[in-house]
């Protein structure tokens, strides 16, 4: 009998069990990670999400594997979130894609593209339209693997001091507007101003600018906007689904086992059903308290979504001209729009739609 | 000194191991599972989340723990698998809430109400509007618990060999549709039927009915209907967002430790989320496959929706006299309903209402 036949028919596997013992120690090591956030603990949809990551990893390795989070400021800026993944600072961050418009504007596309998709199609096109491997090639120039979390859904326009009906009255406007939005709507005249959430209120109070946006109802009413600028703008159309994301060191990420990038991946994505879950639950009651707390709903004129919408056009092809990558990303994403649009307005407007007419009657 | 001090100054803390050790080594047992599903294997979307969930644990619990997944009909035939949960012929299922309205029609609103809400709404109601812990008191009577798994989106009304104008066109008319939608358009003159999917294609071939729903257009192009019944009517008004659900038996639930009860959720949401995506891709190019095949679109008259509408409130007032749950249940849906669709007409419909108009335009 050959030594293997004897092992086997002992039913000892001893060789066998000798090599799988270290590959499952290896497999669930214990592991101590920095999560930065861009998000203050307050705004509890964005940071809870980061929270629900840490805890449910640590639920289902039995505490081997723990992340722990940071809002924005206590490592690093929120606005340096993936310099600070990039470099290994932290092992992860949860931030917003388009924050880094700066390095590409390519990153636009991983957070919510001017007159681009809504919340569900925004994460199909990552998900099943080919997204995530365009946006993947950025994000390895960065060092970094990133993951969409959560979506916001169709944002507000923001709060205004006066009312903007032309887009005359936008020309000299300083707005407060959300990363690559400003580049846009600079086409119009506006000045865009980035600031940190927390800086946003004072100076719209002192009238260093006349207007700003943020999010929605739930968040916005945390700013406190509604107390100086009284003009509530609908829709964002900068951001018609704005999603998140989960950026990795790549290092990082190669050195983790098998079974702890699929608890990761596994991880962020619940996590991310869960806080536009939030959204969807904590905006509408948000809403009727900044309506009875004195905020008047104005929709954006036809003539300025218009100016916006061919100025936004204008932009992409500018930028498509030296860029190829941000053009892959804006011909994939056009190409899933015409379709996905075909489709929403045949079953889900309709159905909304109706919905709405019948809530007004009764 | 103490005995609890000895311990702690000696640093041994070995009555904390002892009892940990066991804990540790109980928290990845060996186990094998099974979960019945509702859906043949051809249905990917559905059938894929089953797939999905048995990879996924497997990968994070390094094979320790396998969840195989068997189609309609392999273990129990598919309308039948909340009783094999029940009585644990299997661990878990994936299946549709409304399919058991026979037990319960409280079981309605796990999946789609007719006149509900949408697919996100859908998921925040349940989430954090209240939906899971009405729904597990439900689930509880029928020795499990239920977690809601992905959605289809809004649906289509289905498949007709002839046009319907007027209610009076839907007197008599034999229809397949699905769950709870049967007793509301019975109240229309309908003659409801159920069949299950690989049914339906020969009854609606052979003249046995006249009309069929089943999903929108990446189902339905499978089952072949627009061979046979032109008329593709929309919106599928008693479907605008349905919402699968995982059940698991009870005692097997309370059973497994904390750490795979953890995996388990987190893993459910994520394959619901994937299969969400994947319906949200595929519907709109299936869409055109279909109109290029000669699928006539038709919207339901307003006389049509609002005798819909009104049958399905005399219903919900008819059951909410002798069925408490249901009651509580629709008291809560439709609280939730006025509040989340007077914020969905700010910002989601307006976007996707002007870029549905540009998509016009272009």
């Amino acid at each position: 009998m050959k030594r293997r036949e004897f092992l086997k028919a002992a039913g000892i596997g001893l060789a066998t069990s000798a090599v799988a013992a270290p590959a499952i120690a290896q497999s669930t090591p214990e592991l101590r990670w920095r999560l930065a956030a861009s998000w203050p603990k307050s705004l509890d949809t964005l940071f809870g999400a980061v929270e629900h990551i840490g805890k449910r990893v640590a639920e289902i390795t039995d505490n081997k594997f723990q992340i722990q989070g940071f809002a924005a400021g206590e490592i690093v800026p929120g606005l340096q979130v993936l310099d600070a993944v990039q470099n290994g600072t932290v092992e992860m961050g949860h931030t917003a894609g388009y924050y880094y418009v700066g390095k590409d504007p390519s990153f636009a596309f991983a957070t919510a593209l001017p007159f681009g998709l809504n919340a569900r199609q925004q994460e199909s096109w990552q998900q099943n339209g080919g997204g995530m491997e365009l946006l993947g090639e950025l994000f390895r120039q960065y060092n970094c693997v990133g993951f969409p979390i959560g979506n916001t859904g169709a944002q507000m326009g923001g709060w205004f001091r006066k009312e903007i009906k032309t887009v005359d009255d936008m020309k000299g406007l300083k707005f407060r507007i959300g990363g690559f939005a400003g580049r846009v709507v600079s086409k119009l005249g506006v000045i865009p101003q980035q600031l940190a959430p927390g800086d946003i209120y004072p100076a719209l109070e002192k009238g260093a600018i006349d207007a700003a946006e943020w999010v929605g109802p739930y968040d916005d009413e945390k700013l406190g906007f509604v107390k100086i600028a009284k003009y509530y703008y609908y829709p964002g159309w900068w951001e018609g689904g704005a999603q998140g994301h989960v950026f990795i060191n790549l290092d990082k990420w190669n050195e983790l086992p098998k079974s702890y990038q699929s608890l990761l991946v596994t991880v962020i994505r619940e996590a991310g059903l869960n806080q536009t879950a939030k959204y969807d639950a904590q905006n509408p009651p948000a809403m009727k308290r900044l309506l009875a707390a004195g905020a008047q709903l104005r929709a954006f004129s036809p003539e300025i979504l218009d100016a916006s919408y061919k100025a936004a056009q204008d932009t992409y092809a500018e930028i498509s001209q030296t860029n190829a990558l941000f053009k892959k990303l804006n011909e994939s994403i056009s190409a899933y729009r015409g379709e996905a649009y075909l489709w929403w307005q045949i079953a889900e407007l309709p159905f909304d739609s109706y919905m709405i007419r019948m809530r007004a009657r009764t």
